[in-house]
């Protein structure tokens, strides 16, 4: 008391020293006094700035609700509390809430009482889980239902009414002063993603909303927290958090940390969870985050490669967690002062990036028939379809089985890294003349025909398109001595040549350098392996009964004779592997649209491409002039700044790379109106850039295999807001 | 007699098996096959493909000329020969030529047969520089006019007809049968760049032509030729060439090779002529190349370092001589088997790309009156103005004199190599926070405040676009031990912080990094005391009655918002060092456009830049996602194989690079109609670019100072065809 007495004493001061005049002791004039600063407050210099970035007009002005407190803090007739018309974690149709008796609001979230449940049925249940028997709930934990019964008829009519008007969930809170009762305030209720698509199905199935609406209420992201596994939320109060990355791949792993991709595998055959921990991944990782728990990287931001390959794995992973030092040699790393030894636990949440010490159990994903009938409900009204991104056919099965109508994108490169297909690889990139090259590439054929033959069986009947060779070369050569000694034996070269041509392959700028179809374009005898072994694919399993849809996708196409060089080629082959075979199969050539001069030339692009797919990630990188390996020495400080309002990685800039979707879109159907075209960047599974695509007219939107839901949903909401 | 015999016999039995018919004897089916065989070309697979690639209609057709056989070899009063209304090697009005008497056009052109001179001056002269005596002339190669001097006044009134009717020198050629002049063909002769100039004006002077008429017979190109020192034929003829690589600095030069820029300074200081010979070439060589003759590299293409250096200098460069094999350590440089050693001589033609073996003794360049007059016409006619591109006073000057109107582009980061400011740089990056940044930046201050004022004296009147730090740090920062171990000694810290530094400042893509006004942006303190410098060398320069018109320029802006964070910093550091001076100066703040995404959000960005540039090479390396530093592994095949007609980092790729560029400057001043615009990249001073340049309505290019009169003659060509 006697704290609050010197409290007023000095703002008191202060009003005098920086207004020049005593605080008022008018309650009218205080009252006025408020009113005005809210006024003021429109022209604020952060009010203006908030206005400016948000787009608010100046005219609209600012508004004062003046209302009478009253208090629930009056005696033992007096109560507050919060309340939700549904569950607001599970989407339950059951009104629930907290309430105390004798306290105002903040009483009841400081958390210094413990609240009691509102609900009869609600406070049984958290008795139960509280493990306190009904005695003792009854004589100490009774809920309002038990003890105030007619105020609790009041408010259950109450919110009720205010669902019914709302149509949506309620979060309500109220005060009962001496037995009367005031409500305070309602709005729709925040909820978990599960809770989301119950409450939106329960609702149109109760008549309350209509299908189309049920449609909209979901938001699309939200659903990724329902595809993922999740932490044991009781489990999670436990752990200890060490530090937090960047939530790259979403969903809760557990396990002992390996470093090594070969550790992974070993480890993991012997049924150990583990979490692999990197300071960045590479190709050769691939393996070992393939059996992998969750995968932890100490660089790179959501568009790394750990990142891409996780979310196409629909495994979690926390990137970029700049605290980490990793130290290979010694197999441990420090966080923050805390060292931890290979084989001690540690847990990640991809879906918020933090990263908890020891084991934290998780709780797997588990679809509901209400997700199942909104995704029904969705394909209703959707115009856009959406494909997947896929390398493998279990990944394909995987979206297949999330909805996914073909793929999208089906990149060959991580193909290469598994086993005796790698060496035979690193033997053509190697080679130093074609017939050496050739050779080398007669080895790759037949590991890349099953390759392909998996992945068309796996979506049979539905369109594939698979993308020729892409990387640059020095990503497949040895950089360690090991490897490098292993290739010189196996090519029978001296260790000093297999070095410089690995030397010969480095480039400043690899992502601006001598890769995609300057690839094929250099070395057309590789487009011809792939396009035998893709089409080679086909009609083995033509044979089968197997239905195929081969599309050949030529990669960063800046110029149409680039594009048309490479579309001989393949017409070539295919025309000769057909003569062979005596049979034949239908297949399309397209390309990419990932270089601006492509968007900018699509006219001419699209006179000989059967079809666009629109690679946003690279098309990001050269339209900003941005590496995705390096923005992290800037695009926090941008984000930070505003410069930049969201990572244009992982949201489709509209302004500047929409700009030129939109215009090679348009350009490409001026000359060829039936031209497909999609998207295929990490940006097809994403709502605002999947709704992007809807707006310009694209047939489809490829992502990772689990973000095909989000997707699907995400196309519905465009057509209906169309 | 009896080969020619055989050979006939060969030829009829191929025309049977592949005719099925005899080779026809009678003269008229001879001469109507060979006229059908002329007709059916018009669709051989070489032809299709030459109109495609030209652009040339098939309906055209092609045509026929049938002619009689005239003899030159029917005995002494008969002749063949060659001749020149005027001298196509230096452009003086006089008649000259060859002939030989009883002798076929092939006599004179395959050198069997030493021709004579038609015109007896010419023989004269001839004879004078041979050292044979008037009495030997006379007697052993008389001159046409001197042995048949009836045909030479035919001849001779028949060239001056000629030359009257097409209004430029003749290149004709002739048979004499039997006493009887026959005049064969005649066409616009191939003249040397100083003989253009010199025909050009005279033809002017002489009434021949107009003025404008004069300006497009000179091809901006061929001025080249006029700028820097060439090789004296004679000597060049007896030179061994070894090798070839790219044309990336025109000139000739000749000097003992040296492998390090210190010995290049040291040798020159000895009053040495050197040529400095590296794999590639980097900021910490500019000492060295300012001394050296010329510049040989391994690597690098057209738009290396070594060559935009040299071009700036003016300097003869060969770059990307694949065949050098460079060893440093011994200082040795093998060239397809020939070992050379430091200290060899060898020379350049950077107007070629080869390189000979010794020295081959080179002729200043000598700028004619006529040249002078060419330009003073271009300027009548001239609406784009031309700049320079120049990092010194000295450069500044150069360019000046050739005409250019201001500095379109000064760099200031090669201001940093030099002494002690680069020491000075090196803390100020490798600061570890902002205090110790700041302290790095009040040393660098002065340096650069009066290397500013050397340029602004320089142009003194004329506008200086500055542009502010662009490259990524890493290329300032000591890559070799010994200088780290400098810095760690100059900052008081450890060795290991430096190289931590150091290797924390590499970037998987350095073009698409920290760079540019992500700099600025992200160091805020450096665009200050940039600013602080530029403007406090005009309120200098002013004191003493020195005249600057200073642009500031942002480089790499992508997006509006982070254009004006930086304009934000440079008027704030402005408004306080006129408060702190009590004088103030007028400029203007402006932007390269470089980033795709700033020619596609032109009209958001030019809401608050008051100048565009265009950064043309940059612009090239997005659009097309090449990077001008590993071009080298494809473009010569692309080239090869047409998928490229030219080299976009040398001409200038109107369809996609060039739509941006137009795209920009219409969105920009729709919303600025005053917005100045200009470009700065290498392809300022390329005629086709500068033409198209002018087209657009661009305000300037601007181009190394040796290619300012390139331009500027374009730049009225431009205005000419309009």
């Amino acid at each position: 008391m006697e704290d609050l007495k010197e409290l007023v004493q000095k703002f008191k001061k202060t009003v005098k020293v920086k207004t020049g005049k005593d605080f008022p002791t008018n309650a009218y004039e205080q009252l006025w006094g408020a009113i005005c600063a809210v006024f003021n407050s429109w022209t604020n210099e952060r009010a203006i700035l908030y206005r400016k970035m948000e787009g608010i007009p100046y005219e609209w002005g600012t508004a004062v609700n003046v209302q009478a407190m009253v208090f629930g803090n009056m005696g033992d007739s007096s109560a507050t509390g919060v309340c939700f018309s549904r569950d607001a974690g599970t989407g339950e149709d059951l009104f629930n809430g907290e309430y105390l008796i004798n306290a105002q609001g903040e009483d009841v979230v400081a958390g210094i009482r413990t609240p009691q449940q509102i609900t009869k049925i609600g406070s049984q249940r958290w008795a139960e889980l509280a493990g306190v028997s009904e005695e003792e709930r009854v004589a100490k934990f009774p809920s309002m239902e038990e003890i105030m019964p007619e105020i609790y008829q009041e408010l259950d009519e109450l919110q009720t009414k205010l669902e019914n008007h709302y149509k949506d969930m309620q979060d309500m809170e109220f005060t009962v002063q001496e037995g009367k009762l005031w409500f305070l305030q309602t709005r729709n209720g925040k909820r978990t993603g599960a809770a989301m698509v119950k409450i939106a199905m329960d609702l149109f199935r109760q008549g309350v909303i209509d299908e189309k609406t049920a449609l909209m209420r979901v938001e699309p992201n939200k659903l990724d927290e329902l595809l993922h596994p999740i932490f044991d939320k009781e489990a999670l109060t436990q752990a200890k958090v060490l530090t937090r990355g960047l939530p790259a791949s979403p969903g809760a792993a557990t396990g002992q940390i390996v470093f090594f991709a070969d550790d992974a595998s070993e480890w993991a055959a012997a049924k150990k969870a583990v979490i692999m921990v990197r300071i960045e991944t590479s190709p050769e990782d691939l393996a070992g985050m393939a059996v992998a728990e969750g995968i932890l990287t100490a660089r790179g931001g959501m568009t790394s490669h750990a990142a891409v390959v996780a979310r196409g794995m629909g495994k979690c992973c926390v990137s970029g967690a700049g605290a980490l030092r990793i130290d290979y040699k010694a197999r441990t790393v420090e966080i923050d002062g805390v060292l931890l030894k290979e084989g001690d636990y540690i847990s990640l949440n991809g879906s918020t990036g933090e990263v908890y010490l020891g084991e934290v159990e998780t709780k797997e994903a588990e679809l509901s028939d209400d997700f199942a009938e909104l995704m029904k409900l969705a394909d209703k009204y959707t115009r856009l379809q959406v494909r997947t991104n896929a390398d493998t056919p279990h990944d394909a099965m995987v979206a297949r089985n999330f909805g996914a109508v073909g793929i999208g994108l089906c990149r060959t490169e991580h193909m290469f890294f598994e086993g005796e297909k790698i060496k035979a690889m690193r033997e053509m990139i190697l080679a130093e003349n074609i017939e050496e090259r050739r050779i080398a590439l007669a080895k790759i054929l037949p590991y890349q025909q099953e390759d392909f033959k998996g992945i068309f069986k796996a979506m049979e009947g539905l369109p594939v398109t698979v993308r020729l060779l892409d990387p640059p070369l020095h990503e497949f050569v040895p950089h360690d001595l090991k490897g490098q000694e292993e290739m010189a034996e196996a090519m029978g070269v001296s260790l000093k040549y297999i070095q410089e041509r690995v030397e010969s392959l480095c480039e400043h700028n690899p992502m601006l350098g001598h890769r995609g179809c300057r690839l094929g374009n250099t070395y057309p005898e590789i487009t011809e392996m792939q396009t035998r072994a893709i089409l080679g694919a086909a009609l083995a399993l033509k044979k089968e009964g197997v239905v195929t849809h081969p599309e050949i996708m030529v990669p960063l196409t800046g110029i149409l004779r680039e594009y048309k060089e490479q579309d001989n080629v393949i017409r070539a082959e295919a025309a000769k592997l057909f003569a062979e075979v005596g049979d034949s199969i239908d297949f399309t050539v397209g390309t990419m649209i990932e270089i601006p001069r492509a968007a900018l030339t699509a006219d001419r692009i699209a006179s000989a491409a059967e079809f666009f797919s629109f690679g946003t990630n690279d098309l990001t990188q050269m339209t900003f002039g941005y590496s995705r390996d390096d923005v992290a020495s800037f695009l926090p400080i941008y984000l930070e700044k505003k410069i930049l309002e969201v990572d244009p990685f992982q949201v489709l800039d509209q302004k500047g790379v929409g700009q030129l979707i939109q215009m090679a879109t348009e350009k490409g159907r001026a000359i060829r109106p039936e031209l497909k075209c999609g998207i295929c960047g990490e940006h097809g599974g994403e709502p605002s850039s999947v709704k992007f695509c809807h707006r310009v007219g694209l047939n489809y939107v490829s992502c990772s295999p689990f973000r095909v839901p989000i997707a699907r949903l995400s196309a519905a909401q465009a057509a209906l807001e169309d």
